[in-house]
């Protein structure tokens, strides 16, 4: 996806013209039965059809029809990084989820609280699920093991979960999971694949060494495995590539972490969605470009909670007026992925997605869901090509040749 | 698009069938008002409507979604090559606007007269916008400069405008703009990246030395600046790739010159549709595939003038049953790109576009317009594939692989 940025680096200009971009996470559904309503065409969503019914309406596709994506890449394909290229490690996706700032020099490792018998052998992979309070006190003891050259953190995330950072100098990225992905066995040794990723394999193994005394006398959370390490990925700035002054407002640590990783500004939202349209509208002559998030059509979507879902879509509806009256000059909702409650988890169904701008093309839409998005003016498009549609529409490119 | 092309040089069969496309310079449009007509819609085209009802219409895009082509990218991508890979420099553009015979020795340079205080500081970057007959008259001067080793080519293109050829064994296009895009400072040396390009940077030098020289006494016209300074891109032929025995029948210099670049025979076109049809008719036996192209629904277009354009739109349908009653195996009505009066300007929409064969899937349309192409059975495409389903319709591919 080079190409597209080298694009819009030579095309870019600055009008002044501001764009937001809602992203209503795993926006898109299924119906339950055959010919039934998706959550979005049964929620009751005045606004949101009004925006349709002036705009462009269409099908983005997060990374490939049939692939279902994580976050990650579900919002760095909106964010225009083509999501194949990109790749971003679970250690680094479960470091920016807690809102740890990690910086180029850092490996972030996701690590797992587990179980092994006095031979060394893994018992229980997940030390019985133990509660987040013991895990958290673990993590405190862990936070204090030291190795020469390196700063160690360790910090709590969930039950059993952590994470793990080093931050120093000439660290690599490349090293295998030491979790053995069943139980009997011993963990394995960090290996590196090359020769700053082997000087982390070095620090991973006195880590693990330290933390075994630590965690000696604990039960079940005798030791922990490491899984995921990785670097942040090299990644062209937001800024740079679009000639956009960016602004995150999110609640949820991961997608403000996914928005540093493309170094937008990421603002303090608050809790709620009420809160977020409050620092839009504090911050609006700050910036040109909004991305602003909404978690709850995902968490309810793979909760199965159609209802709940439907009630979420209804409540960002309600929030849209406040969105508008600020008067942007590109409006674009969308989700990163959909998450039909019908199959309690993310799918590769294509996302319904709408623009507006006094450039759209209207089509025949009147309302906003999937079935209307299916035969409108922008089509089924790959998400990493939105950034282009939204610049577009804001009229912030440059022809391309003469 | 190599790959492409590598599938097409393999799959190629000559059945005698014969292909026209019909290409209306930025076609598509732009209601005025949401919910509103485009120019296209507006137009009563009986004609082209009846095209739609029997063929398969949809959307092109001629690059990718929100990149507006010029005039170069746009029609290479209806000729099936990648408007990405194949840059056409200013320049080479230039040269060809001005029917100038490029050949693939030459480097081609937009040159812009302008005017310098006593210092050598540039005062006016257009020299105060000249008579077309002072630029022609200095242009003549020029023309006469002599540098060993080079041919030289001066033209006037319009105003302050002209275009500048060195003809030589070993040159480069790889030179600055001396152009400094300001005034108040001097004009930048030309300085080249490479080995030949240092060549095509040193004579550069001595034409501008001696352009100086010339030019000292004139008022305000006393030097140029020189930008775009490129070669012909290495392109493949027309001919070779597709297995086609190809035409152009083009009435203004740029759209001939682009043919040409493809090596297509391009035909004397006179100066109307009718000319154009009249000539159509005169060799319809001699070519298998017609590129027929159309200006003045772009320059309506860009003038915004909307009724202008529903006018000339109007026009070409009149003219299509000179087309049909030629019996083509294959008529393609398309744009290069779509330039709405409501803009003023080219854009990225999707361009209306419509297939006749007899091996066409027919839809639901009825006319030929942006709304029915949304939802036409050719769906949304990339321009560049547009060939291959032109070869397709003609039966002119054979099947890829066992």
């Amino acid at each position: 996806m080079t190409r597209v940025h080298d694009l819009t680096r030579r095309l870019q200009k600055d009008n002044g013209s501001k764009i937001v971009l809602l992203v209503s996470d795993g926006l898109g559904g299924l119906p339950l039965e055959a010919g039934g309503k998706t959550e979005l065409e049964s929620a009751d969503t005045p606004n949101l059809d009004a925006l349709a019914a002036v705009g462009e309406t269409g099908g983005s596709i997060p990374v490939l029809p049939g692939i279902t994506p994580g976050s990650g890449p579900g919002h760095l394909g909106l964010f225009g990084y083509d999501p194949l290229e990109y790749d971003i490690g679970r250690g680094v996706l479960e470091a920016l989820g807690i809102d740890f700032e990690l910086g180029s020099d850092d490996v972030a490792i996701r690590g797992n609280f587990c179980t092994i018998d006095p031979d060394g052998k893994i018992t229980d992979r997940r030390a019985g699920r133990i509660a987040s309070e013991i895990g958290e006190r673990l993590c405190e003891k862990l936070d204090a093991i030291e190795i020469p050259g390196v700063e160690v953190f360790v910090r709590p995330v969930k039950e059993y979960r952590l994470v793990i950072v080093f931050r120093g100098d000439g660290l690599g990225g490349r090293v295998n999971d030491t979790d053995p992905q069943t139980t009997g066995v011993a963990p394995l040794e960090p290996v590196g694949a090359d020769e700053p990723s082997q000087k982390t394999a070095g620090i991973c193994k006195e880590f693990l060494k330290q933390a075994g005394e630590m965690l000696a006398d604990e039960s079940p959370a005798n030791l922990l495995t490491m899984r995921g390490i990785a670097m942040l990925p090299e990644i062209p700035r937001f800024q740079e590539v679009y000639g956009l002054n960016p602004a995150a407002i999110a609640v949820y640590p991961m997608y403000r972490g996914l928005a540093r990783l493309v170094q937008m500004d990421v603002l303090d939202a608050g809790t709620t969605l009420e809160s977020q349209m409050d620092r839009l509208e504090a911050t609006w002559n700050d910036y040109d470009f909004f991305f602003i998030h909404f978690k709850y059509t995902d968490s309810t979507g793979e909760d199965g909670d159609f209802d709940g879902k439907v009630e979420r879509i209804e409540q960002l509806d309600a929030a849209v007026p406040r969105i508008t009256a600020l008067g942007p000059d590109v409006l674009i909702v969308t989700g990163d992925h959909s998450t039909p409650a019908k199959m309690k988890s993310h799918s590769w169904h294509p996302v319904p997605t709408l623009i507006t701008s006094d450039r759209a093309r209207t089509d025949a839409s009147t309302a906003f869901g999937e079935d209307q998005c299916r035969t409108g003016s922008l089509g089924r498009f790959e998400a990493q090509h939105l950034m282009l549609l939204a610049l577009a529409h804001a009229d912030r490119l440059e022809k391309y040749g003469a």
